[in-house]
C-alpha cells in the first residue's frame, strides 16, 4: 500500500486505506478521552498578521483570495491564510472564548493543516494532526505547574502504545527545556541565542560540521559555538546520568539554566516512571535530548519530538513543547494587561504515521461496513429484496441488494469482493435463507426467527455487534 | 446557544456545543454505515478550472496563492482553490482510482467545504457538509437504474429521522427531475432551459412576479413563461396527483418528459413506503414539488432539496441529485473516450442544521469525557493522586486529578461544573474513597476492590461502559 497523490503533496487514500485511517483515529481519540481532552474544532483560516507573528513559517503560509478580487493585501487585517497548526488556531480561540471555558483547559482537535513549502519524504502541503493541549488563564500569579508537561507526554506515550496493534514498533520520546538552553547559551557567552538554536534545530539535516559553520558565520565565537554543539550531544534516561555531565555541571550556576534542567528532570522521571507502569518492559521510552529545539519560536520551557524505532530518519510523529506567552503576542485585541493564557501540547502527525502504517499492514479483506447482501432474483422482483433490505436496516443491521440480478454465483462473488459476509436468498416460494461466505453454511430463516430480533441477529452471530469495520 | 464566529461567516463551536455536534456526527455515520456506505476523505484543494468547469459557482471559489508568491493565474492547471461541495472531488477522485473501486461504488464524505460568498443567515463561508453518493462505471451501455435514487433518499429520510432525538422537527425531501422540466420546456417553447432552470429556481428569494419578468426579459415569450410557473405549482404526494394533473398530461406526450415522469413517480412512491414502513406515522414524507430545479448545472435527473417543518425559511438542509456526466467534462485526462460515471447522491448541511439543533438544545451538564476527578491533598503528595489517575485511565476508565490542592468543597464544586461524576479521596492512611456527585453517596475502596478490575468498575455503574459524552 502507499498513499496516492495527483497533486504533489496532497496525499489521498483508496478506501481500504481510508478504513485504516479512520480506525487509527478512532484509537486517537478514545485515548484521548481516557485522559480527559475535551474536542474542539477551529476554523480552518485565521488572519495572516496572526500567522506570521511567531516563528520561521512565513514561507510555509497559503493565502486566501477570491475569484472576484484575487489581489493579495498583506497589510490589510482581513487578508486571511490557512493555518499551518492547529496551535495558533488554539491560543485564538482561548483568548476570545476565554469566558466560556473551565481552567486548566485540556482540549483535543484533530484536523487538517496546509503547509505551502515543497514536499518531500514524509513531508505534506495537506496534512492531519491530532493535538492535546492544557492551557491555564493566568490570574493572581498562577502558572501552570510542570505537572501538566507530565500529563502530556503520558498521554502521548500512553496513544503510541495503543497504536502498536497497527504494526507500528515502539516510540522515543525526546525531551528537552528552551531554558536550559537559555541559560547554557548564556554561560556560553552566546550573541543570538533564538538564531542558534535554530541553526541547531537543522542538525540531522546539514550535519555537525555545517551547524559549526553557520554558528560561526552569524558571529558566535569559536569556542561558544564548539560548547553548544557539544551541550546538544548530551543524552540522557535517568535525572542522574544529567547531573553527572560536566558540561551540565558547569551550567546549573546559572539560574534559568537551573530551573530549566530542575522541569527536564522531573519530566524525565515522571514520564519514564509512567511508561514502565504500563509497558511490560524496563525500557526508558522517554529520553532527555539536548539537541531537540524545535523550530517554532513560541516554545518556552519543555520541546518534545517523538522518533519510531527504526523509522528515525522519516522525522518526528510527535512534536510540541510548552508556550507561555503564545496568546499575548499574535491576537487581535490582546494586549500587555490582557491576562497570560500559559499552555504545553503535542500533535500527532497522523498523516506522517499513516504512511508507515499503510506500508506494514496488508489490505484488509473487508472494504465496506456492509453486513448481508440480499440476492436479487430478476430485476421484476427487486422490490421483495428491498423489502428484506429495509427491515434489516431498521433492526440495525447494515444491509445492501445486490445492484444487478446476476446468477447467484456471480452475486456471492460480488459479496465476496467487498467483504460482505453473509448473502441473503429468497426462493421461489419466498423463503429465506441465509449463506455465511467464509464458512459456506447456508441456514434457514422461518418466518419466526425473521420477526424475532433476538433470533434474527444470533444469524449473523458477533459481526452485528460490531457494524463498523474491523480493519485489523 | 448560538454559533460563535470572530471573522463573518466562519462559525466555531464552544465544547460542550461540538460535543453536540460530534454526537451529530456520530449517529449521520452510523445511518451511513447501517445503509453500507463507504468512507472517504477527498483533499481540500481541487485545480480552479476542474471547479469552475460546471454551473454558476465562479463567485463562490476561494483560490490559494503562497506568500512567496501570491500571483494568481487563472490559465495555470497549477492553480488551486478549495473546494466548494464534495461531489466535484468525489466525481475527479473516481475517475482517478476506478481501478481500485468496486461499482457501483456506494460513498460517504463528512468534510468542510468552503464559499467565498457573502454569508447571510443559514449561509457560511466554511461548513460541514455529510454526503451520500453512489457512482456506476458505464460500460457495454450499463448504467445506473433509479432504484440508487430511491436508496439515496431512503438514506436521508431514515438518517433525518434518526436524528428527530435531537429535537429537531420532523423533515420533508422534496423530489423533482430535470428530464421532465427539460421535456416540459419543449413542450412549452422555452428557448433557454438553462437560464429558465436558474431563474425558477430563484423562486423563493424573489417571488413569483420578478421570475416571470425575469424569464420575459431573457427573451421568453409570456406564454412559454407563464406555463413554466403554472408548472413550478405543482406538488403531489402520489402519483396518482401528478398523473391527474392537466398540465402533466400536456407534457407526457414529449418522450424526455415521460422518461422523466416515470422516475420521478417510482421514486415518490417507493421513498414514500419506505418512509411509512418505519416512521409510526402515515404522512407521506417525500413530496414532489416541480419548483426544485437546483442552482447547479451538472444535475441531469433526479434532484432533491429538504426542508425541516417550521423551518422552510431557513432553506435546504439536504440537497443533491442525479449527475450522469459529472465526470466526463471537468476533469484533467478525462475525453469523450472515458467512461461514463453516472451518479446520484445528496448532501446533509450539517452546519446549517447544527445552527438549529443548537437553538432547540439546552446546553449540556457535562462538557469533559471525564468520569473520575482524582482529589488532590496538598502538592507535596501530589504523586499519589497521579499514580490513582494513571491506574485508573489503564483500567480504561477516564481520569484527571485536580488541577490545584484547593479544600476539597472546591474540588468538589470544580468537578460538579465540568460534569464529573465522581471524585476520589485519599485519606491521611492512604485510603480510598469514592463521591457520586449527584446522589452525594460516598465509599470506601478496599485494597481488593481497587485491584479487582470488575469490582472497581462495578463503583461507575453504568458511566464506565459510556466514557463518550452523552449530551441529550
Amino acid at each position: 500500500m502507499s498513499v496516492k497523490t495527483s497533486i504533489s503533496g496532497f496525499p489521498e487514500l483508496l478506501p481500504h486505506e481510508r478504513a485504516l485511517e479512520n480506525a487509527v483515529l478512532s484509537e486517537v481519540r478514545s485515548c484521548f478521552e481516557l485522559f480527559g481532552f475535551v474536542d474542539i474544532e477551529t476554523r480552518a483560516v485565521e488572519p495572516v498578521s496572526a500567522l506570521l507573528s511567531k516563528g520561521e513559517t512565513s514561507k510555509e503560509v497559503y493565502l486566501l483570495t477570491r475569484l472576484q478580487d484575487p489581489a493579495v493585501d498583506m497589510d490589510s487585517p482581513k487578508q486571511l491564510g490557512l493555518h499551518f497548526d492547529l496551535t495558533v488556531p488554539f491560543a485564538r480561540y482561548v483568548f476570545e472564548n476565554a469566558g466560556y471555558l473551565q481552567f486548566p483547559f485540556r482540549r483535543t482537535s484533530i484536523g487538517k493543516v496546509w503547509r505551502g513549502e515543497r514536499p518531500q519524504n514524509g513531508r505534506f502541503r495537506e496534512f492531519v494532526q491530532a493535538d492535546v493541549d492544557i492551557v491555564n488563564r493566568s490570574e493572581n500569579g498562577e502558572e501552570l505547574p510542570i505537572f501538566h508537561d507530565v500529563d502530556i507526554v503520558k498521554t502521548v506515550d500512553y496513544t503510541l502504545r495503543r497504536l502498536e496493534r497497527f504494526n507500528i514498533p515502539g516510540a522515543t520520546i525526546q525531551i528537552n527545556n528552551r531554558k536550559l538552553l537559555d541559560g547554557a547559551y548564556t554561560v556560553f557567552g552566546i550573541k543570538d541565542k533564538i538564531e542558534t538554536m535554530r541553526t541547531l534545530d537543522k542538525m540531522d539535516k546539514i550535519g555537525q560540521t555545517s551547524v559549526l559553520n553557520a554558528l560561526l558565520d552569524s558571529g558566535e565565537d569559536e569556542l561558544s559555538a564548539k560548547k553548544c554543539l557539544e551541550f546538544a550531544k548530551i543524552v540522557a534516561t535517568t535525572p542522574e546520568e544529567l547531573l553527572n555531565n560536566s558540561l551540565i555541571k558547569e551550567v546549573q550556576v546559572e539560574d534559568v539554566a537551573k530551573g530549566g534542567l530542575e522541569e527536564l528532570i522531573h519530566l524525565l522521571s515522571a514520564a519514564n516512571a509512567f511508561h514502565k507502569m504500563s509497558a511490560d518492559e524496563s525500557d526508558a521510552r522517554v529520553l532527555a535530548n539536548l539537541r531537540i529545539t524545535r523550530g517554532l519560536d513560541y516554545y518556552t520551557g519543555s520541546v518534545f519530538e517523538t522518533f519510531l524505532d527504526g523509522f528515525e530518519n522519516f522525522g518526528s510523529i510527535a512534536s510540541g513543547g510548552r508556550y507561555d506567552n503564545l496568546v499575548g503576542c499574535s491576537i487581535k485585541g490582546a494586549s500587555s494587561e490582557s491576562p497570560k493564557f500559559p499552555g504545553v501540547g503535542m500533535s500527532i502527525g497522523i498523516t506522517r504515521l499513516m504512511s508507515i502504517i499503510l506500508d506494514v499492514n496488508s489490505a484488509p479483506k473487508k472494504t465496506v461496513p456492509t453486513l448481508v447482501l440480499v440476492a436479487v432474483n430478476s430485476e421484476q422482483v427487486r422490490t421483495d429484496s428491498d423489502f428484506v433490505v429495509d427491515y434489516l436496516r431498521h433492526k440495525n443491521i447494515s444491509a445492501i441488494s445486490s445492484p444487478r440480478a446476476w446468477k447467484f454465483g456471480k452475486q456471492i462473488e460480488y459479496a465476496e469482493k467487498l467483504g460482505i459476509e453473509f448473502v441473503w436468498f429468497i426462493d421461489e416460494h419466498g423463503n429465506y435463507s441465509v449463506k455465511n461466505i467464509t464458512t459456506k453454511v447456508q441456514e434457514e430463516v422461518d418466518d419466526s426467527t425473521f420477526k424475532d430480533e433476538v433470533k434474527l441477529k444470533k444469524i449473523f452471530g458477533k459481526c452485528v455487534d460490531d457494524a463498523t469495520l474491523q480493519v485489523i
